[in-house]
């Protein structure tokens, strides 16, 4: 999508630009060479990534009449700097070894005082220094913003969304790693982290403030609310349904992962609630599980003959056809219009 | 000291009433059992701590002038929400098990997953939870400073030094997991982290911060900064010398832990530094390794006769006359002066 691109290729340098002061001023503040390379490491991690929440964001700031370009990405990096955040106490959450196709950065440290030979339970130490790490970036976030120059008004409502989308994707983030203590959840439970960390986090915030910045009455926050959860919907069924049949050279992940670590979702749900009784233990035989690369394909057959696949894609269709409906009925210019409903094309054929 | 005391029956209730709304907010947005349960008991464990901070910064505040003590103290709330976030974080990485003598926020949540029979690595499902927790509190502790009704500029600059504490207790926090993985540090590093993590975190920023939202032009930077960095040596090197000889049924923590830890401080850097080789090889012995309580008293013998304590209360000593001459020179009222003296005694006969 050529409008993502030309978008990242403006977003790309405001951000590094960013990374680069902060990481800068704050080593400022030590000599030492060890905490100097890990935090170097870390600022070259926070560059990767789709940028799809900034972008969303600018689109619904233009879609509703912001004009000051460089003032609105320069807040938006602030999407970038939290995501990372969240995303390296994800990561020591989910025990990830990758991210972007680098170490993350518990795992940077860890390999780096096994080198040195350092005293203690380095593995603890490796997670509680990207702890640390992680909660830096989320306060340059905030910082960021404070240093943008929006009319009071914008701010405080944009704002206002941003602490919602930070109490949401906590909360959806504490209900997943519940939910992979549990042995069989109520749907009920997957479908609120889904609202909370994909819809929410990812869709419906990123617009509500993008438009804030634009005007503080926008009126569109009940369509916002249902496109982004549709949006967000389709978005997370889809990223499991990746999991499941995914080209792993198109995803850069391996297959299967959500099954290995005892992952509930749409489909697991699906054979929960419809399938006979020996599909049901099947299921349980190799959920939580590691899996061969022999059983791979069996496993994938599986899901796809009891109708768990079909039942995904249909739900992802349906999800985003009543968003194309609402992009139809939002109040914004034809050229808007048709730049929201690529984003949902964009969602429709991702690969990754 | 009366002064504090009172402050608290003003500042508690305040703290409370914020901590209860945002809290009840916040569950609005689940159903879960399980989940309110941990969130009320982390509520419960933020009104604990000496207020200390929120004291400092009231004082400063109070000292140059700031008549709005209603707004001050609202914003002043963020200080505890903002160390509950530090401490949460910081019980992960000590593991500690405590917290003003209720279980610590990762422990009580590990406790109620063996409980419920609950599948995975539950120590580190606690842990998790607990990270997200923290988290959450350092969002609220933003999100309260936004909501004070303050003059844009000092609102600015009050932010700008909260922002820089934030780097800094970080930083220090960083320095000191960092520490604990070495067997010979520089006392260099151990001033670097004491710099951080206690002078600025606990009271350069806080001063700076108080006085900022009372008038920008407070003209104390300097002050402030030297006031700050001997007030927090000394309440350091006496943090360390409770550790060693400080009364248990006072201090509410057992003792020599910092010993058992391998904690690198004022005085075990004065042996590496003073030490005869049979002292730095007993230290060696004893550092980083359980101790029998019948080998306590012979420790704490053994760091008094090798002049390490009476070098440690030299330090304190000296560093808080250079604190009460600096007061001396601030342009306060002689009723401030003396509230700030006060202020060095009640650190100087602290007996926790």
């Amino acid at each position: 999508m050529n409008d993502l691109i030309e978008f990242k290729n403006v977003f790309n340098p405001v951000l590094n630009d960013l990374i680069n002061k902060k990481t800068d001023e704050f080593l400022q503040n030590t000599n030492d060479p060890f905490i100097k390379d890990f935090v170097l490491y870390s600022k070259n991690l926070i560059s990767g990534g789709k940028k799809i929440r900034p972008y969303i964001a600018y689109l619904a700031y233009k879609a509703f009449g912001g004009t000051e370009d460089a003032k609105a990405i320069r807040f938006f990096v602030s999407f970038e700097l939290f995501h990372n955040f969240c995303l390296i106490h994800d990561d020591i959450i989910d025990k990830g070894t990758l991210r972007h196709g680098f170490k993350t950065i518990h795992n940077y440290i860890f390999e780096k005082l096994k080198q040195e030979e350092r005293v203690g339970n380095l593995e603890h130490i490796g997670n509680s220094q990207a702890i640390l790490m992680g909660d830096l970036l989320f306060s340059w976030s905030m910082e960021n913003i404070d240093n943008t120059k929006f009319p009071k008004e914008n701010l405080l409502q944009a704002k206002n969304y941003f602490y919602k989308m930070v109490d949401e994707v906590c909360l959806g983030q504490i209900i997943d790693v519940d939910l992979t203590t549990r042995i069989n959840p109520s749907y009920k439970l997957i479908e609120e982290k889904t609202r909370l960390k994909t819809s929410r986090y990812s869709f419906v915030r990123p617009l509500q403030i993008g438009a804030s910045l634009a005007r503080v009455d926008y009126n569109a926050e009940d369509l916002f609310e249902n496109f982004g959860t549709k949006l967000g919907f389709a978005f997370q069924v889809q990223d499991d349904l990746l999991d499941l049949i995914g080209n792993p050279e198109e995803t850069h992940k391996n297959i299967l992962i959500d099954v290995t670590d005892g992952q509930h979702t749409f489909f697991t749900n699906y054979i929960e609630e419809n399938g006979t009784t020996q599909q049901k233990e099947y299921l349980k035989s190799i959920f939580g599980k590691e899996i061969n690369s022999e059983d791979q394909e069996k496993i994938q057959d599986f899901f796809q003959s009891c109708g768990a696949v079909d039942a995904g894609k249909m739900r992802i269709e349906e999800d985003l056809t009543s968003a194309k409906t609402i992009v139809n009925n939002l109040a914004v210019t034809p050229e808007y219009k048709q730049k929201f409903l690529d984003l949902v094309t964009l969602i429709e054929n991702r690969k990754n």
